[in-house]
C-alpha cells in the first residue's frame, strides 16, 4: 500500500468512532453523544479556552491529543466514568486497540498518534492534564444542561463526580472551579444530583 | 456576563450542530452523518493529510477553521451540495447566523472566529484551499465506501460529482488525484455512480 492508501485506511477505519456511544445525554436530552461528537466538542473547547490551563500549552498538540484520545474505543468500547468493573481490565483492552489502529497508518503518522495517546493516557505533560481537564469538563455540562438524565440512570452522587472531576483541577483551576460552582454544586442545590455531602461540606 | 460564562454559553449552544444532518452516509451505511462528526473527521484529515496541501499550510489555523466552518448550520441547515435551489439564499440564511452564533463568544474571539469563518468561506488562502478540499474528499470517502447510498438517492452522476470536487484541485493536486481514482471513476466503473461521461473522457 502506498503512504496515502494506508492514511486513508486509517481515516475510513476511525468513522467507527461515529458508532460508539457513551453514557452523557447530548444538552438537549434527546439522545446520548457519541465518541466522534465528544471529541469535536473537545477539540474546540480546546481552541476557546487554552487561557485557562494552568500551565502553557501547546494547543495544536492539546487539540490533536483530543481529536484522537478515544479513537481505542472502536474496539475497547466506552467504559463509563462510574463502570469500576469495567475499568479493571479498561487499560489492558486499549492498549491492544491502539497498536492495532493506529498501526494502520504510515510508521511516521502510527508512532506520533501512538505517543500523543500515551502521553494523554500518562496524564503527565501540560498538554495532558489539560486534556483531561476539558475532557470531564463537557460531560459535566452536558450532564447538567440535560437535566441530570445520565446521573439519575446510574445514581450518580455529588461525591462520585467530585472524585472523578479531581483531575480537572491539575489542568485547569479555573475550570475546575466554574465546572463546580455550575454544574455541581447548582445541580446538588436543585436536586438533580444526589447530595452525599458530609456535613462540613454544606 | 463574565468571560467564561461567555465562552461556556457559546460552548453549549454550539452543542446543537450534533443534530444537524448531513446527506451522506457513514462509512458502514448505518445512518447519515452529523456535521460535529463531519467536522471531526476534517480535523483530523488536516493533521494527517497536511503534507499534500498544494502550498504549505498552518495545521493549526486550518484545523479551528475546519472545526468550525459548519457552526452556522445551526441557524441556516445543511444545504445539500447538489441543491442547487436552497443555494440562492445560502450565502444570506448563513452570515445571518454567523452574526449570532459567534457573537455569543467574548469580542476577540468572536472576531476570531468570524475572521477564520470569513476565510473559510472566501477561499483565497492556502489554508482556505486546503479545508475546502477534505470538506469535499471526505464525503466522497463515505459515499464510496458506503455504496452510493446518497449518491442514489440523489439521483448524482458523474458530472455532478467531478464538478462538485472540482475545487479539491485548488487545494490539493494529490488529494484530487486519489478521490479520483478511488471514489469516482471505481464507482462509475462498477456502476455506483451514473456514467455521463462524454465520449472523450472515457
Amino acid at each position: 500500500m502506498t503512504r496515502l492508501e494506508k492514511q486513508m485506511a486509517f481515516l475510513e477505519e476511525v468513522d467507527k468512532i461515529k458508532l460508539i456511544g457513551r453514557q452523557n445525554y447530548l444538552a438537549d436530552g434527546s439522545r446520548k453523544e457519541n465518541d466522534a461528537e465528544h471529541s469535536w466538542h473537545l477539540a474546540l473547547m480546546t481552541l476557546l479556552l487554552s487561557e485557562y490551563a494552568n500551565e502553557e500549552i501547546d494547543v495544536l498538540k492539546t487539540m490533536s491529543m483530543v481529536l484522537i484520545h478515544d479513537i481505542v474505543e472502536i474496539d475497547a468500547g466506552d467504559t463509563y466514568a462510574y463502570d469500576y468493573e469495567g475499568q479493571k481490565t479498561q487499560h489492558e483492552r486499549e492498549e491492544a486497540a491502539a497498536d492495532r489502529i493506529f498501526n494502520i497508518l504510515p510508521e511516521d503518522q502510527a508512532n506520533k498518534l501512538r505517543a500523543l495517546w500515551d502521553e494523554f493516557e500518562s496524564g503527565e505533560t501540560p498538554e495532558a492534564r489539560f486534556a483531561a481537564a476539558v475532557d470531564r469538563v463537557q460531560p459535566a455540562m452536558l450532564n447538567s444542561s440535560s437535566g441530570g438524565i445520565s446521573w439519575r440512570e446510574h445514581g450518580v452522587t455529588y461525591s462520585n463526580i467530585v472524585r472523578r472531576n479531581g483531575k480537572t483541577q491539575l489542568g485547569s483551576q479555573a475550570l475546575w472551579d466554574y465546572a463546580k460552582e455550575h454544574f455541581i454544586d447548582a445541580n446538588v442545590e436543585n436536586g438533580l444530583l444526589i447530595d452525599d455531602r458530609r456535613k462540613e461540606e454544606k
